[in-house]
C-alpha cells in the first residue's frame, strides 16, 4: 500500500520570505508557486534528490492553513505525505481496517493532478498524513 | 550542504502500541527499539524505500520528548531530518550565515553513531530540523 515518503509540508505566512530564507541560509531553491483553490493554499517546493519539502501559504482567510497559522504564527510542520500505489484502493482498505480517511470518499487532487487523501491524525499516531498517488 | 530528506520523526507515548497500530492499519513494520540515553528517547523506525519514519518514546521523565508529549498527549510530528554531507562544516557555515545550530558546538551522535545537529525552529520556518551526516 505505502511505497515511500513523498514530502514534508511546512505552513508559512509568506512563500516569498520563506524562499528567500531557505536560499540565503541553506542554499535551497524553491519552485514557482501554484494555487490550489479547493484547499485555499499557495504551494511551492524544494526538490531534494529523494523527496520534497513543501511550503504552504494560505491563499484565502479561513482556509485550514490560515487557521493553522493563527495557532502557529511563525509557521511550522503541518503534515507529511506518503506515496501509495492507489489512493482509491487505500481509502477502501484503510476504512475496512478502521482508519478514518478524511473527505467522505470524495476524489481530491493536488496541484499536479495526482489523487490524494488525508488520514485522520488520531489514526496515524497524532500526525496528519497525506496519501499521494504518483501520476502516470 | 543538504543532500536529501532522511526521516520524519513522530513522538509517541508508547513505541509498542505505535508499532502495533502501524502494522494493523498500514502493514508497516517497525524496527527494534534502541535507547539514546543522552536525548532521553527510545527510538524505532519504519524503513521506506527512500526515507524513514522515526518513532520516539520518552525514556525518562523530563526529557524533551516527555515535555512534548505533555503538550501533545496523543503524540504528533516532532521534527524532520535532512541529510548533510558534513555536520561540522554545516554548523560553521550556518553560523556564518546567521542560522542558530543548537547544542553550543558540541558533537552529538544518534543511535547509529552518526553526527547530528538541530537547527533552531526560528531559523527553519518554524520547523525543528535535524541535520544528519551519513556514516561511512
Amino acid at each position: 500500500m505505502i511505497t515511500g515518503l513523498s514530502h514534508v509540508s511546512i505552513a508559512v505566512p509568506s512563500l516569498e520570505s520563506a524562499a528567500k530564507k531557505l536560499k540565503e541560509l541553506y542554499g535551497l531553491t524553491v519552485t514557482e508557486a501554484k494555487v490550489n483553490e479547493e484547499q485555499g493554499v499557495r504551494l511551492a517546493c524544494v526538490e531534494l534528490p529523494n523527496a520534497r519539502i513543501e511550503l504552504m501559504e494560505p491563499s484565502r482567510p479561513g482556509s485550514p492553513i490560515a487557521k493553522f497559522l493563527e495557532r502557529n504564527p511563525g509557521g511550522g510542520i503541518h503534515h507529511f505525505c506518503l506515496n501509495v500505489d492507489d489512493v482509491a484502493a487505500a481509502r477502501v482498505e484503510l476504512g475496512r481496517r478502521g482508519a478514518r480517511v478524511l473527505g467522505e470518499g470524495r476524489d481530491q487532487r493536488n496541484v499536479h493532478g495526482e489523487h490524494i487523501a488525508f488520514v485522520h491524525p488520531k489514526d496515524f499516531l497524532g500526525a496528519l498524513v497525506e496519501l499521494e498517488q504518483r501520476a502516470g
